[in-house]
């Protein structure tokens, strides 16, 4: 079982706005980064976010990730075959940012000269959102360690 | 007329992932809280931005104005009758954002117990999505001084 921490109490927000709840939750673009691993590229250790294409640092990397799970948006779970490698997963909080994901994913599709979005994601996007919305929940709790 | 400013060239990024996309041209939480104050209430000047809630400091807000209109999500533009104090407005590009706004307004107004997004949002949200959309992009299109 993994160990669930409670989320932090925001009551150190500098306001309740909505957009700003977000970021502040968040911190910055680096657990933005973790969460697109952890949700759409199959990544779940520490040495595997290390790997991703943007680089992120060792000690900023161990710094989101606590603060990620502070916040409530993952959770930490070792293997029973493993217990010195940590596995990283998305909790309900942090499942719950697919659609912000998707829209963020959209707009950079249409808005980046070299995206590497792949082509097929906007043509299902414009087709059918909400269809494309169900596919990606069904995969993300289908592979999330902790369901 | 207002100026329009090319967006940056994005060969600078870290990677053309679309989530990377976004944060590096957002750069921080500042910049999202610019566009929220654009879209949402009203703002238009330096001085309104400067008297958000979050209470950005001036050298930030100076810096994340110029930041967001080289990356072409606003515009700056003077009134004829007072050429001294500079307006600012969402492009398309960055009116398109507004998807990505809607759906980080809904996670917080799930998740943050102390939210301050009135009710009346989260319900037009879960029982009508794409209506919400259609409406508040009407709102923004109909009030940008650029339209």
């Amino acid at each position: 079982m993994p160990r669930t921490i409670a989320p932090r109490s925001s009551d150190t927000c500098r306001s309740h706005c909505p957009v700003n709840f977000v970021l502040e939750t968040f911190g910055d673009k680096w657990t933005l980064l973790i969460i697109r691993d952890l949700m759409f590229k199959g990544k779940t250790t520490y040495g595997e976010f290390l790997q991703s294409a943007e680089r992120i640092a060792t000690n900023i990397l161990a710094n989101r990730l606590q603060r990620l799970a502070e916040h409530g948006i993952i959770e930490k779970a070792f293997l029973p075959t493993n217990r010195s490698v940590p596995h990283y997963a998305l909790t309900q909080r942090g499942k719950d940012l697919l659609p912000v994901m998707i829209e963020i994913t959209a707009w950079s599709a249409r808005h980046d000269p070299v995206t590497n979005t792949p082509g097929s994601f906007l043509e299902a996007y414009e087709r059918d959102r909400d269809a494309l919305l169900t596919q990606l929940r069904e995969q993300i709790h289908g592979t999330a360690p902790t369901d």
